[in-house]
């Protein structure tokens, strides 16, 4: 597998442009706007917030997804489109009505995402010019722009692409995400955009995106808070020619890859999470089921008692415990190992003669594992997790003022 | 209602006393030991964490509480006799024993209660010469100095008392708390001691603890972290003569202030949160049933987004609604009605006309107000929370190095 840095545009068939529209606030140098256009019609697939308060570009998306079908994917930052009512929703109808008019296709296969400040109507002229600036841009050389155009507060863009040898030949996968705050583990709080040129059922192609994305954005944590606005959408165009049918060896392969690249994005996105000094592994093993070890996994990622030890490079093994122990999976306490930087801190329980001096200098790396033994079972699960720095209470606090 | 200075003394017939024993380190300066005694065999409730990993103390006093009767309690801060395993649990006994021999009474009736860090064994030299030193000053006087001896990272130490005339008499309560750090919504992590001299069966004590604690200690919110240690105790030795018996009016009367206490102390826990700034009543009202208000306003009160954004003073009406979404609860937002400091932010869904400026000058006061009217049905609940400051993470990054 070799990676390019051509982003979304990566596969046969889809040109990506950005510009900078103003959508919060007039800046010529803020990238807002970014457009995906695939040549053929792709079947498309997606996932969204699951929060009751969700915007109406996630309302609008669920329905193009449910036709299966789309050509284009119109994204904006600066503005969430959420709370913003009848009025909200027919601002994203008429922002699909402008990009399919431009691009003449038609407006139900154009997929509308919003991403910033919630609650204010989205400046539909500003957004005008900046949709036509797109359309009018087009290139398969623009995925890096495209991946800076929709970032909020994320401080790299993210995108990554990878080519996957199948048995009938090469197909190529695309992606491009942003999210740094408001980063939660069930459907974490982000957009991401993925692109393929391999051949694949709409059906087939949601199945595989729903497993990838439990096992890499639904398993991140950077603040525990779920956006209005998750969106992830994949979108698969065969112009490779080359199709994945269901159950095949082609169709492992191709969701193992797909699972990579949403894992190598959701990593990214805890990596730059707001005010992150450090990219935290839990890793649980031995637990009754998987699910048990993915709600212990996450409520130490969850953890600002954890977090802030993190970020204080503490290996402070009693608030992890602790942290398991409320997560709501009854285990018993008296046979868990913990391991911190590979280092057994916690045996059948209770601390070991571990050198606490030696753990305190490994943790001053930016990456940290922490490992819990259960002896229950066979059940694993893995969550990415930020530091809580006063970085982020600094960020959060002057978000909006 | 009346209160007194005297807290957990109040009530006739409690003696108490505090010593400085070093339990964590050698400091003369800084009490670590309390011991509470009633005069006569008292009646005893208790709730406690619901943490799998408890402290040795915790497992123990479930076991007096199922006795119904308790003479004294022992409560240690600088180490939490937690994750000690069968040494731990050992000592906890011992320190029970040592007890009863010093007042002469059986050893199943002594509460025994720790605070601190987790995982270091139980320095029982020292804690032995404090609880000699306690049981050897033990007066009416000292219900300050008890609840200064409990305090971990609290700034303050926090007790109180009511006079609560009933139909035959006068009965009292007196009460201390400790917790700054660790507070959960589900049962609050903190340590709190309550006496009264009304004579109660510990049944109908065991009740209304458990009443009481539902709309106060397990309604608050510093950081979402659940310690191992968590423990409410009530103590009624009749030394009052007065009995309170089930289903009577005094019986409503003494929950309600009961109650009012436990609500005092948890108000108090949060406004002494870990790096607070802010005091954030979280109202719901509207709600289809009280479960379901209560879930909204935890999910608000445990935002970390909500509290950074309580933190800088900001109306961010988007980030609340945003978590009353995500908590589980179903709810139309088209009919979300939401109040920030008495103005009327968000009116069915959509932000209002209120003036930002306004509502920012409100928010610079140290009480904040936030109620959330659902217009579903009847429910309502409020949560209590601290906002979230550099100050918490700085306290809570360098807490054991």
């Amino acid at each position: 597998m070799t990676t390019s840095e051509k982003g979304v545009c990566a596969p046969k068939g889809f040109r990506t442009a950005a510009a900078a529209a103003g959508i919060k606030k007039p800046d010529p140098d803020r990238l807002d706007c970014a457009l995906i256009v695939s040549e053929a019609p792709a079947t498309v697939a997606g996932v969204f917030t699951t929060n009751v308060v969700h915007a109406a570009p996630v309302r609008y998306c669920r329905e193009v997804c449910s036709g299966g079908v789309a050509r284009a994917v119109m994204v904006n930052s600066g503005n969430a489109n959420a709370c913003t009512g009848e009025q909200g929703y027919a601002d994203t109808l008429k922002t699909a009505e402008i990009v399919a008019n431009l691009l003449d296709i038609p407006p139900e296969q154009v997929c509308v995402s919003s991403t910033g400040v919630i609650g204010v109507p989205m400046p539909m002229d500003r957004l005008e010019q900046g949709i036509k600036q797109c359309a009018a841009g087009l290139s398969d050389a623009s995925g890096p722009d495209a991946a800076r155009a929709i970032m909020t507060t994320d401080t790299v863009p993210k995108y990554c692409s990878v080519e996957l040898p199948l048995t009938q030949g090469t197909v190529r996968i695309g992606a491009m995400a942003k999210g740094a705050g408001m980063i939660a583990p069930n459907m974490a709080t982000m957009l991401a955009f993925i692109t393929t040129d391999a051949a694949i059922e709409a059906p087939l192609l949601q199945h595989m995106l729903r497993e990838a994305v439990s096992r890499s954005f639904n398993c991140i944590c950077v603040d525990n808070d779920m956006s209005t606005n998750d969106t992830v959408l994949c979108l698969a165009n065969g112009l490779s020619t080359i199709s994945v049918a269901p159950d095949s060896p082609d169709c492992a392969r191709f969701a193992a890859a797909l699972e990579d690249v949403c894992v190598s994005l959701a990593q990214a996105l805890v990596r730059d999470g707001e005010g992150a000094t450090k990219f935290v592994a839990i890793t649980v093993t031995g637990a009754a089921n998987d699910a048990d070890a993915r709600t212990i996994a996450a409520a130490i990622a969850k953890s600002q008692l954890c977090k802030t030890a993190f970020y204080g490079q503490d290996a402070n093994w009693g608030r992890i415990a602790a942290a398991a122990g409320y997560s709501g999976v009854v285990f018993d306490p008296t046979r868990l190992d913990l391991y911190i930087q590979g280092v057994h801190v916690l045996a059948a329980g209770q601390p070991t003669a571990y050198s606490e001096a030696e753990v305190q200098e490994s943790m001053k790396q930016p990456d940290i594992d922490v490992t819990l033994e259960l002896h229950d079972g066979t059940g694993a699960a893995t969550f990415w997790t930020s530091d809580l720095s006063q970085e982020y209470v600094a960020i959060n606090a002057d978000y909006r003022t």
